[in-house]
């Protein structure tokens, strides 16, 4: 049976991307929200699914960190990190001095504002669901509109690509993580993810958490802190280890904080992405 | 002279709250951009400037975070919580059986999200930049549409309030900054925030660090972190400490720590925020 892949669509998104080189030979699923792509693998109408989470430039996508906090029971089984080449498209009969009105995702077009500001500073950009979205929006429009997206949306929806790679800053990639019900057997090269959070905020607290790790020799890959939603001032603190959670010193690491934490969420261990010689 | 006051406009939404209450008797300049508002005190078209750092349930404003990193030389000089209350506001004509489409700035959208499902399940939501630009969108729009926005973008607008407080969460606070030439003179209740960068990131230096201060006795308020934007998996460290930078503990420990990291910028000291009995 066809492996089947949920992802957070439509289809011409880099996270369409992301799942075609997870996963070139299943059965992909375009969905509409990352709740939607959850949902998706919990109920089994997917095997697996693709959704972002990280941008090198804007940072986390904290709509997932808020849902594998809060709202799902997947593990993390791996992640894909795919390197981001923004076009500027175009119906066919639009040029360059047309252009009055630009669509993206508000990411996309905050990755381009030194390009936009050079060349369109008179433009009025205008936020769309997803780079797709946008390039979609460009058919029901009139002349003087531009969109910016991936070459794959340009195929997808036939239109012009009068400019490649406008992104202002190159080492623009962005991480994407497979969702399943179970996370992934030790490999060697492993990351782990979990989160955490205090009953009470004392001082130093997290100090003497990351000293559970520290002085065990477990690197810390990533520290990141999301509201906890009941008040202002109280996190819930993010943490990415190098190794797997059956390692030892991170079993071991584990069950001292555990008494220690009034939430311990641990989404699983997977294979650190490993860049190819194509990227 | 009136103190002049920039903030992240326009008149009615919840920073211009933040703005009256921070200086109910300055001038306020209302700017389109958080980049807006930082040139205006840099330029000294105005004294201070006021833009939003947190949410309690979104987390923080990254745009501001990063703009403070690295594209201001300006300091926190104080810092304003206003409570989030979402009004559904419509043209005067408009029932709520006749809603179809609902605007309003993204983060409103998804703070009022189990309100929407549960009363306009069907209703289409549409992004806008601003909930006072939602309303001022619903003077252009026919009937059949609503904004979700504050009580004052109601009275700019000419706007009939269908529904008061329909966010999802009531602990729904904003934090606001207030940017300005020079920080705050200490007043015995004071945060300090800063930012730091490692040259390369050894195994436990994030934990050697938050030892500095916390072997001080001084406690960390909020940690949080940003891409640095060179590549992916190298981070800027935002800590949010108790206490004022000329405080004897915290000048040893920025003393200490200033050689062992590659960067190092202190926004501030400033009075640490005090709920008002009105909150």
């Amino acid at each position: 049976m066809t492996q089947k892949v949920a992802y957070l669509g439509p289809a011409g998104t880099f996270t369409e991307a992301a799942a075609i080189k997870y996963a070139p030979d299943s059965e992909l699923l375009a969905l509409t929200t990352t709740r939607g792509v959850v949902n998706a693998v919990m109920n089994r109408e997917a095997d697996e699914g693709v959704v972002p989470i990280e941008n090198s430039l804007e940072g986390s996508v904290t709509d997932t960190l808020d849902l594998l906090i809060h709202d799902s029971s997947l593990n993390i089984a791996n992640e894909v990190v795919i390197p981001i080449e923004h076009c500027l498209l175009v119906q066919s009969d639009t040029e360059m001095l047309d252009i009055e009105v630009i669509y993206s995702h508000p990411q996309a077009l905050g990755q381009c504002r030194q390009y936009l500001n050079q060349y369109f500073p008179n433009a009025v950009p205008v936020s769309a669901l997803s780079t797709a979205a946008a390039a979609e929006q460009l058919e029901q429009s009139q002349t003087g509109a531009a969109a910016i997206g991936t070459l794959r949306a340009a195929e997808l929806y036939g239109l012009k690509v009068l400019a490649r790679g406008i992104q202002d800053n190159s080492s623009n990639v962005t991480r994407f993580v497979v969702l399943a019900d179970t996370d992934h057997v030790p490999t060697g090269n492993d990351k782990t993810s979990l989160c955490f959070a205090f009953e009470e905020d004392k001082p130093g607290i997290l100090h003497h958490v990351l000293g559970i790790f520290a002085n065990r020799g477990i690197n810390l890959l990533k520290v990141e802190s999301r509201p906890t939603k009941q008040s202002l001032g109280r996190y819930i603190f993010l943490l990415d280890l190098k190794g797997h959670r059956e390692d030892t010193a991170i079993v071991e690491a584990l069950e001292i904080l555990s008494p220690q934490v009034s939430m311990l969420k641990i989404f699983g261990s997977y294979p650190q992405y490993v860049e190819d010689s194509n990227d």
